[in-house]
């Protein structure tokens, strides 16, 4: 079995892939596309990708490149962030001028690298800033990354859970080639466009209170080539296999024009 | 009379500044945020501030800001983008072999980069990078900007309307330090956090189609420091001073832990 993850090794999301398949094999891929495009092609089984932070909000791209893809998502993971101050073995807190991480890394520290009066540098990955400091053998820089990240490329940890909010959180989907039929509680995830009709987006949303039904995130795409229409990602509490929810998704097509299962997966509980 | 906006002379950002403030004194400003602050403080009246784009999406930063801030959304302006391939007078289309501009300029034009065999370069501002094209005098380079920024620079268009969708619109928003009451057909903006209740969101959502009010837009953006809740963003026909929104917003009451208003504003009618 192999897992496509975006990223270095060390990077959040084989640290995602790591906890959902236990012993499995690793493919890195070099953009979120391309864990798509390996899962798609059968390079690998399954794909993790980053869906949503809990201080940044949502990866927008992934949004987008679920309703670009016929892939299905079979399971979501919830990640804790803890981001380490990472230096070459031997270098002091005091030698530090720069910080190297991704940008949304770098933004979550911003507070902390302020008062240590470290300047951000960007770079394109957590792991990956890591193993640019390592070949750099820079000793006025660090990387933000994690734990795992610095142990892997036998790195020191100057500081522990820098990040200026201590909940940090990602939620990663699970994507495969086949939709699941979960068991126990669990999540759907759809995606739905419009009717020209009026009101129509408070009465497509009002579908879901009349079967009553929960809600746990919205998001609103622009549709391309029609100014101020969306694609309009929800995801629910509930299975495709319910008739609660089959009702409500045919109900909820009085005001779609479209409406497609991304898939129903079992609701991840920490 | 003077109106924020953010970027260089010559940006998009003016141009909406223009056409809702004819002949008035325009402040450019290098941040949103100093957009935000400039009529706080007094250094401008009102401020234009892009909140979304019918390719690229909502513009999150400024949402964020919205919150953060204690302004009055006052109007809303959409303008057409058209971006041209901006180069130094006598350069030819065969010279060029890099563009200039911001990463969203970039990314709506890169179909056409990529069929010209032209390599994209990132700026922090559209109207910037004609700037720093002139300075540089390079004549391998070309800048994606407006019109406007090309005549104002003294540069020479090379193309005009080069993004890969016709239609790209953003939408602007007009901050003052006041509400306003207006006439005609009304849009109002609001932001909502929910109560721990099941089926809070679905329930709150309910309540807009309960009195008949058409939603145009909703955004769930991230409640810092309370992983997986959200201040939600919603804009709908209506203005506060009318029974029915009076009557909506007390009903949503039920559901929402805290609801403030943005602003009750005349819809845009192009």
């Amino acid at each position: 079995m192999k897992v496509a993850f975006q990223g270095e090794p060390g990077a959040y999301g084989e640290d995602a892939a790591f906890a959902c398949f236990e012993g499995a094999g690793y493919l890195p891929c070099g953009s979120f596309e391309a864990v798509f495009e390996a899962v798609a092609s059968g390079n690998a089984d399954f794909g993790v990708i980053p869906i949503e932070n809990s201080i940044a909000g949502s990866v927008y791209e992934n949004y987008d490149l679920l309703y670009r893809h016929e892939l299905h998502i079979t399971g979501e993971y919830i990640l804790r962030i803890k981001h380490c101050l990472i230096a070459l073995p031997g270098v002091q807190m005091k030698d530090i001028e720069k910080a190297i991480s991704h940008p949304q890394a770098l933004a979550q520290c911003a507070g902390y690298l302020g008062r240590q009066n470290i300047q951000p540098v960007e770079a394109y990955n957590t792991a990956g800033s890591v193993k640019i400091l390592k070949e750099s053998g820079a000793r006025d820089s660090a990387a933000i990354a994690s734990r795992r990240a610095a142990e892997l490329y036998g790195m020191q940890i100057l500081e522990e859970n820098i990040a200026d909010h201590a909940e940090n959180q990602t939620r990663f989907l699970i994507l495969g080639r086949e939709p699941v039929l979960p068991k126990g509680e669990a999540k759907t995830s759809i995606v739905f466009t419009l009717k020209n009709r009026k009101a129509a987006l408070s009465q497509a949303l009002a579908v879901f209170a009349r079967h009553d039904i929960a809600l746990t995130r919205i998001e609103a795409r622009p549709l391309r080539g029609r100014p101020w229409e969306y694609l309009f990602h929800i995801d629910f509490i509930g299975s495709t296999s319910d008739d609660v929810s089959k009702r409500t998704l045919g109900h909820l097509g009085e005001y779609a024009m479209t409406v497609r299962v991304l898939g129903s997966y079992p609701r991840f509980r920490g």
